[in-house]
């Protein structure tokens, strides 16, 4: 049976790719949905697909992946610098954990260079752009292959 | 007429008894809920017992708190140390709050060991696990009937 | 055609005027948003005034004020001094922002002394009690006028 | 009898309009000045507009308003960060104060973020430009009016 | 056999419901001490109370305790936040310890807010006045009962 | 009846002009007994002068003049830096308090520059050499000339 | 003949005695000039007394001490916390200094907390209020007396 | 032409499946550049992977690189932590630098969380394992061939 | 016509070579002043040299440099580390800043290694004594004259 | 005549040999004791041995060595890290000081990377074992032979 | 056969009994090196001793000492404060570590009190001087001893 | 006989003028080796000029330079901010040392505002450009000179 991966976005990625194309390219979150899920079905994985601008919601799901989900790829946006409670969700997650971000956060603000979810996820991709994504399931596949 | 007392839980608290046991033991929320409802009656307090992972939501039942309780009893989990906006939303509550957490937060961490809810609380109790609820409760109940 | 301004207000601002009178006066927010309509009307600008308890709706009407308002208004109270998110909203809002705040927040607690919003914010206004929401909008209107 | 505002500002502000207009806009300070003068007889105000870079005569004309003045409205500029002593002298002063600043200091370098006047100011207004000098007397003759 | 817990009172504590009654209320150690002995007596558990303003006196108590005693209740006062010592002896004792105070100390000056103490004990119960130390009793008597 | 002060000295002030002589000066604890026993009398205060290594005995001295003293000098020595104990010792203590120390600590190492014990004095006296104490008796008698 | 000590005020000590008497008292400034020449004359040293809330006069008046005066005593006020200048001009003169605070700065806001001054000055007396300045005439004196 | 990608690997990465396997799992370096060759054989890329203990060596191959490569992978090991030497060679390099880790650094001791590479390079792979070389491979390649 | 260079002194400057010549060397103000006009008339810019220990005056002669010189040497002495009001006079002047120190401020106290002119200096030259003056006139000749 | 060497041991260092024998070991301090005195005679020292939990009773056999010792050993444990009494007592001592630590402090928790009694130790020896006071002993011997 | 021990030191030790005798002695390394030997020789090891001014040279000698030693004494001299990749080759090195200083680190400057390979070694000796190589010597021998 | 200075320049440097003109300049190091050359022979002195990337190399350097320079120019680049292991080199040299930077350290990042160096260097010069080399040999004729 084919394994789930579950990519949760977090806050404003609902604009990608309709605000500062400079920083985050001209791919919209659709975009990058399609695009992990041909990736999902060449590595052999399913791929659930969501976004929320609300921390309690990520949470949720989060708590759903652990019933539904072999492991997690999560883009937690500005929640990673603030979310204590995201992490604590993720702590509850048995499963490998890969976080997201699309523009290399360590070049930006001081505020975004410490990521609460970093304390917990297995590997960390920063700065790939939209390509993040692809190779998050990537790596995400060939973990859970190896485990199998 | 009975006091009224307002338990309210925090994020990732639904899964309290489901995970990390030897953290947090293996009561569930809703045996939790059914032992501080056996220690009000005990004690002559009517106890109203809530739990989200939404911050507005607490928000929200803490202002309904300022007409419907005589105290509260708050486990905030996570947003103890981000959450400003709880702590405002306590600061409009006039009766007696007591914080709880189930474990030392003192002895995890760093950054669990503040919270901004202890500046607003008028007691706080921390490592006495899911005995900490009903040792609130008791503490509250004294204080509701030492002001009666 | 008449320009139109989103004025924003963060957690337990719906308690306004019911709560501690001696730091935010007797005015609700009724009364706030009335008198800053007959501002507007004053001074030509449409007024679509909100409140919300949560960071994500803020979010949310901050992503649509993107289509529907030529500038923003925002109280974000507690968020202030947590919420990068809402930050990262208001960046990609192209328009003139104002950040207002009741109380003056640097004579408080030294939590409430930086807000992340302050680094996109054009203008902020704090301690001016209730007349900091008509002087955003005198100040927006004429912005608004001086760029139209 | 009128009431008297004085409006005093601090080092380099002589040079207002004549330098970074981009940061600070193009109008003069004798410009505010008039502007400040307009305003103020339309809102019932006399206005006592002061200029100096010596951080004793802006302390001077501090204790010279306890005899004359209903209110000060002062951009400290530079001193807003590095002076006790106007801090002290505005302790000083029993009426209203209003703290102004063209630019929002908390966009600029760190050592600009932290104004040792806003801890006894009642307002605080950055940002609006010049037009900050005529909220902030509009906002202090309304004040005065309410208190009278 | 009845189990024995040791209440360890540090300094200044001698002069309780003596000074600062807004504080601390108005009832004396000895008060506290007999309160103690007839909860002690309903749970089942004997008392050994004792205070003193010597931290080595404290540390050889806690040694003594060591060998007679089944659990540690320390109200350590003032050494909470600056006694090394202290904690290395609790860290001696196998048994459970809970770390009392009188105070929500986290509302008080920023230097009693941390507890070096509290890197050892099992529970800690601040601001809920004398009661605290009945509910420490309490909820020692049920730890040792569960264990035994 | 003359007022009593006491003079409290605390760790290693007992070998007082037996060590660092440039700094301390050669004069022994005993010669400044003497000489503020000189004063006392000259300016009609009778002293109460010790000295211990001891920081329990100085605590239980601080109480003992809660009953019999009318104000007290204390060089607290090293303690000044470290004991919070002491500090709420003379929390419990109503009439005036005098901090000396006999060199500048503010010239000295970096830990020597706060005194939690300057948090409740009403005066400190730092680097008048042994003068200090002399300085001390005669503001203190003037003091409470002036209460009485 | 007789020594000379030049007494500098700091800025805003011209208004003492006129404002915030809870913490300063009601002597003037000129009521403390004319107390400190009686000791002066009973002690045997003449006084130059002198106030100015400009940084340079203070400096220039330290640089005027090295030719004409014996010692300074200085109550700095506000500039003690933010004069490197002051500290510099100090360490030109090479007799005594004594610094001189009304109220007890330790007891006050963090930023009063470090003097510069106190880098360069031989003895330090805070808190005494006016009778500090007579205490330091008198000590001066001493000290003078000692090495002539 | 090829394109060519120098794989730098900073000091005790020699050592690389020789030591701590429950870290850096059980290949070793000469393992991971067959792996990287054969991936770049696969995405179309040269592959040049060296090793040094010297942070100068690696220095000197920067230098190389601006002649010779199109893209640098580097895995800076302890120097990430330690060398502004290298993150200024990377500096005079002009085209797409990829900074990759084994472990996930976020997750070890604190002095591990900040790397002066990740200030230059475009993309920050950490705790993939040595899957993280070949995620690195394949997205550099996909700049390239996006660029040319 | 000969390029203007102005060459700005701050506080206790006055008193170069009567203080300290052990840090200070033997040479006066004056002296300084000799050396740097025939240095200037050997590389043919016209010398202006000035001191003041008033922070306003520096600003003033560096906002009449914007009119009359082409280039600005300045020592801000203590003024250095303290004032922000100096870095922005001299951010409204277009044309190059040479800072100069005496002694080698990093050797110096803590607080003397920051300073805010350094911010805008374009070079910035300590430790070289009276020296430094003349290699700053002879660097600024050669700026001005790369620039004609 | 021999030379005498104190041994001070401070607060729970009774309880070596019985408390965590996996940090500490199995060697209680008597065994301590018998083995440095071993050593003591054959290198030819005598050796007074002594432990103490209170910190005032380490201070006054440090005054009494001033007269009847030639070098102090000192194992501070806890105090090391809080007590500027005991490193003010030592600084009256005149002959060579070694610092001993059981464990290596450097590996444990924050709070025990600092000791005070280091600023003033000749020498300081961590993580040995009880075989760090052997070498202590022997060091110290071969000190005051050279010395001799 | 004879345990051997690798004795390595770091940057400028070369120099040692040529510079600063006062702090360092007068012995050179040579010496140290032949009196290494005779203590090796006593307690029955077999010694390695190296010298080298690179720090990629002392991780290699660190890696060769994984197959070729039963012991490190290193002292890392400057790279004791910098070096995370030293760190890192000892994490790599099973057997026991002996960190040596000739100095005192903890009386020297900030900088010099923290050493990253005190995070790995299991002992540490500091300002015993030369003695220090041979106390180091002596312990590893007896450490090897009774784990044979 | 001529005196001999030592010129050594850090990692990074062997690029100049091929990288970040807009920075650096586009002299190449070839270029200032000559320019300090003729300098050299016009002011008197012999320069040896040397480049490396290597730490070591540059400490070796500075040794030889014990035997072999009157006196130093280093401009670290790099190491200036990270190499305690320079500045002990530098410890041992008994001769003045310059500092140098091409660029004004002090406007870039944070961690190129701190320099190990420039706590031994007599003089340091930044922001000069290559004219900083000239000044340096200049300034270092001249004290030979005048120590000659």
């Amino acid at each position: 049976m084919a394994k789930v991966v579950y990519i949760l976005n977090g806050p404003n990625l609902n604009l990608l790719g309709k605000r500062q194309p400079e920083i985050y390219g001209s791919k919209t979150l659709d975009d990058v949905c399609r695009l992990c899920e041909i990736m999902g079905s060449e590595v052999g994985v399913e791929i659930v697909f969501r976004q929320s601008n609300a921390e309690h919601e990520l949470i949720d799901w989060i708590h759903e992946a652990r019933e539904k989900a072999d492991g997690i790829i999560i883009n937690p946006a500005a929640y990673s610098h603030t979310s204590i409670a995201i992490l604590d969700a993720l702590n509850t997650f048995d499963a490998p954990v890969v976080e997201v971000h699309i523009s290399n956060i360590h070049k930006r603000e001081d505020f975004r260079h410490h990521s609460y979810v970093s304390g917990r996820a297995d590997a960390v991709l920063a700065g790939c752009g939209v390509d993040g994504y692809l190779l998050a399931v990537r790596h995400l596949a060939d973990l859970l292959r190896s485990k199998a």
